[in-house]
């Protein structure tokens, strides 16, 4: 994108958004911030094709790092990185080590990055009869154990966030009485929430099916939000886009959330098919997830308190990994952009005058049909980035590099 | 159904699953109350093929009551009748009138039945913009006027128990704002609340979609659970098996609102498509979630006040309508006797040894594979009723007589 | 949109997209040609808020081709206007009568307009066992009849077009023997197309469910096809949009029957839930559809025959008619422009350096990101035609003189 | 199941019935041959739990024989074994070897097996392109060439069955060419049609989705339909139950398939949230299925020629595999005894009589209702089976013998 056409993109949309949105568009972009997970870069298969792999994927945390650090230089809007407590802290994948973790976070620093989000791993060996709930009470006690350890580390090292997701589930009826599995999990979780730091939030990740696919302990929001409004105040709820049934109205579920004043958090992918792990791309699902979250003002509440968190979760089993977490970051800005443009005035009287079709299309105006991209540009070269971070990581010759040090 | 036949298959069921559980089936059917809809007997159309209806639709609240109690007599375990505020107690289909529910409910005591549930309607004329969640205050005002003399009409008519459900949605991005929407429902349901008497239990219902095909303000079962969590004790949920996505585990639904505590309802039908409100099958998903109902005690606890509320809701558009709900009955009683077969010892010894295959082949021995309608035929036999109901009411002539006098 | 807008616009879509591809899209727009149903025009409620229908809803055949002939008048696009037998050339609402067709064909003209596609009507009185697979002979009989005479009319009036939406089905399991309710529609199909003049073609729609909600004769793209194939050459499938399993990858369908070489057709909509029948949107989904059918080469193809069909198939019981007919016209257009930004030799060369993400990234740089508003403007003033349709139908005072007439 | 509940079962049976109906169900499960899988066995985890696997997996196409052998042995059913080229015939993962197979066969024989179906393997290392649509010329080919040997093999060796699946798709829009995919993959199977002997029934398999998530090039029924009618007649097509959307009517696929006259197969499982490969249950929907087989004739047809083929394809990763197998055996007998009781002239009439709850009553009193557990315990006496092969399993020790043994 040129000068020109950057000139020409910013005086389209003031004339049709009028400079103070536009503006406003563009102190949002500049001000948000998007953790990354370190999973994405590592060297892991996606299951088929013989485990096939992009070339290059990370080898060690520090690779990892390497590989967030290059991302953050070029797009300058994602410092933190969640870590997960058996992948990125543990030894032997089975428990973690607060000494790793001090490691791993010198290791960030180093790289002028931030470990953000804690992840405790439910789902490695040993968990096959899950994990929270399981009917084995040393391997319940194990994952207490591991939670509790991961709010310590979250709370000295990371961002004062942990996120849970739940693996617990069944394949077939019977195998598992439902009533007690949930009830478990609340026991388990109640001993976590009295032992963890109260400063620390707690956030529940649902999803729909998988592992288990019959039955899954925490398989909606509605069951996350039972659990964190029993819990208590520093547990919320953790959105994933891919972990709902097909025709879900996602940013509803976000609105009803903001609403209950809970505290929660998204984790950013893209879906088609199941929970597909993919890159974001600049739905109209997304604007409206993003307009939801705007107007809700918990993106840029003056009140740090309110503000929700905001992760990125995929898994690019066949894609080459680093375009894809720029892409989705990028994707997210475009989403947000589109969903700062709109003049909640003129909306509201396009409802309140039950005007169905044209506020419809005001809303599609911004949300559809409108091209943000120049006031991301713009956003980028007011903090010294460049414009086209594709075009300048291809340049870079970092990917060649990797691909040559990390072949064996 | 024979004698011999009955007594056959008795001491199979005996033989497999010992006389104690059989016997315990048999109480439970006997003990058995489904309450049923007046609408299901009225004289309305299915949107299609000229909006044709089955013959001999009831045409009165009085032949309504008629059909109803006929399907009492034969089956002897649908005495109570739910009624809608505006198809059953209104003269304009604006506003319901106490004095019509006295008489109604004079009419239903006269043909040995009760006056069950009250729904307030909220889909009626003058409803596009919503109900609680209207911009108009007139309107909005109007639906919680209706919605508390409900809370009247089921106090001093009906059984406590009011069931709402809300249409409240809209049909593209843009049009309402979510929030808000949800906000003023809210609002409106704290009033109700203020102002119903509290031995009144009010359930709220929740739907995925329909008449709001982008939105649904109580769309999901966490919607209702958030909503009547915020509103107090004397508030449910109301579980409809058609209004979910596909793929839903619905029994662990109820288990999960077992395990919170909150006393909630049911309406049962059979779904296929989306919420086709057919006839209840005795399907596999059936006798699981009688399973949860059982084995959660809140069908026949001692604590009258831990029961949930069971109701039928269906509309045969096509079908004949006493056949329907005669056979929903049925249906639900070897849904429920299949679900008392189970004993629960031996399910959880092959649960705690991991026994995944042994443990679905036990729970399917009784859910899936026992016939268990000789249980049924003996609670019959036992209650004085045709073991038979169905040739009993072919025999009747109930059919011709009332498609004689109804036309016209 | 002001004359500066229009020429930011342009320049910046050339900029990126090159003035070779600008103008292509330009061209399309101005040759896309869109058929409207009359029946969107009418007065019918959506079967919920008391039959509530949105004001001035057109009460004859004339003010239906009144209200086609100012949406055409406005927006230059859609001058063809589809029929349906008895709803449009019927006295009874049983048979069509050619007469009333030549009838509505001299209307239609008068106003510039031309009748299109002819639609027999299967859903209305007397269809409740079914229409071609009715097992009543006589019944099957008169829909046979009435669908041959929809190609006489196709012949005679139309654009030699006929589409049937067969809405066969059962409710539950045993209602029907499925196979025999196939062969009965195939063996009435049979008789029809023996009947029918080899120039018309002749489009078999599917849906997924709906009247019927345990089956559908007609379910899916697969079961169409099939008919279509084994009836010949005369025969296609029509895709409407709505009439899908939720997740169905639907441009994947159309680029499937574009390889299979029938002669399709498309029916424009949006859906959220069901078969929602909307106002299209401009969605990224509607952008790749478009992207088959520019690239598959069946909207513009030189050898007319290989062209497809397109219609709008809406139906908008709440929002302003009108309003929602220019809106879908509207969203199409703009779809169709970004699907004809691409340029397929940049994208096959990504495609084949298995460039995931960047391949991505420009296709979803015309199809999501680019503002093609400017493109529609262009081709409006170069029909001579108002830039933004809606404003001037607002200012035309249409809407305001329908509704004092048309009350009463 | 003792001598005397059999015998109560039968007669309640027969009263219900008729001893005819009975006594065809009983021939119905002597006859019925199910051919189950070679990897079921094999020892591979889920992807979850630190790739868990139940214990005693086989390690070796011996291994694996052996525990067909057990099962056969036990239930007598499935003397048939699916063979995979790149897992049971090959010695690197990439090409197969015909020696192997002859290896393999004579193995098989030596326990009393049968080589039943054999799978072309299209989704090992070097397929992340695709296979049969790979971009890459080389990598095409080695799948053509590896069906064609497959050809041979089925031909020489098994039972002139292939089934493919092919498991290409891309995961991003504008990833591939929709069409060309398509394209690549129908010229590649016109060359293995034009290669591979006749007598060989070649069953294409859909799959909604996975590995890709975007698309899928044989993602549906219509779509295999669509390649197996174009390439002719030894082609068909291969049904899975979790290869569909929710809410799919599959036994009305079958219902067309066979309609269709194409020779078609099943690949047998139980589904609950996507591709579950879990062990068939005796639900309602499989009974439904198996009455089309059974009143479609393409189950027992003398002509062998109009016969299906049946298979079991599932995986157990968490489930005891031995037990999981015999699961599925056992479920599908019930529901083949099911579909077998039904007197299909009974049925019509009520269908003719538009009886639509008798009707559905009636189909129920079997595929729902009936305990036919007695008839699968006399044929299995009439074949000198254990009429509990659990039991007997379990008895055997033969699990705690492989469990020794292969534990390293």
């Amino acid at each position: 994108m040129t000068e020109k056409q950057i000139d020409l993109g910013i005086q389209q949309l003031e004339l049709e958004f009028g400079t103070g949105y536009v503006k406003k568009a563009l102190e949002n972009i500049k001000k948000f911030k998007i953790e990354i997970p370190s999973w994405i870069f590592g060297n892991f298969g996606g299951g088929r094709f013989g485990d096939y792999m992009p070339p290059a994927g990370a080898r060690t945390i520090e690779e990892k790092l390497d590989d967030a650090a290059i991302v953050h230089k070029l797009m300058g809007a994602s410092d933190t990185v969640a870590m997960h407590m058996l992948w990125d802290f543990s030894r032997d994948g089975m428990d973690s080590d607060i000494e790793i973790a001090q490691h791993v976070n010198k290791e960030a620093k180093a790289r002028g990055l931030i470990v953000g989000s804690i992840s405790p791993t439910y789902f490695m060996r040993g968990s096959q009869r899950g994990s929270l709930s399981s009917p084995d009470d040393k391997t319940q006690k194990r994952y207490i154990e591991q939670t509790v350890l991961s709010g310590v580390i979250a709370r000295e090292i990371g961002s004062d966030l942990v996120t849970i997701w739940i693996p617990d589930g069944s394949l077939y009826p019977g195998q598992i009485e439902l009533r007690s599995a949930q009830e478990k999990t609340r026991a388990a979780l109640t001993e976590i929430k009295n032992r963890i730091d109260k400063k620390v939030n707690v956030l529940i990740e649902y999803k729909l099916f998988e592992p288990g696919t019959y039955s899954t302990v925490v398989s909606d929001w509605g069951s996350a939000f039972m659990l964190a409004q029993q819990l208590g105040e520093n547990f919320g709820v953790l959105v994933d886009l891919g972990h709902h049934p097909h025709g879900t109205n996602v940013e509803q579920i976000v609105a009803r959330l903001i609403g209950s004043g809970i505290r929660c958090g998204f984790h950013f992918n893209t879906r088609y098919a199941a929970d597909d792990d993919h890159s974001v791309e600049p739905s109209g699902e997304m604007a409206r997830i993003f307009y939801e979250l705007v107007s809700g003002d918990v993106l840029f509440n003056s009140n740090a308190k309110k503000n929700w968190a905001y992760m990125i979760d995929q898994c690019s089993a066949r894609e080459n990994r680093i375009h894809a977490i720029m892409h989705s970051i990028d994707s997210l800005q475009i989403s947000l952009a589109r969903a700062s443009l709109l003049d909640r005035q003129v909306l509201q009287q396009l409802q309140n005058s039950d005007e169905i079709i044209l506020a419809n299309r005001y809303f599609n105006s911004a949300l559809l049909n409108a091209d943000v991209r120049p006031i991301i540009a713009v956003a980028r070269q007011e903090k010294n980035l460049p414009v086209d971070p594709f075009a300048a990581f291809i340049q870079s010759g970092y990917q060649q590099k990797i691909e040559m040090e990390r072949s064996k």
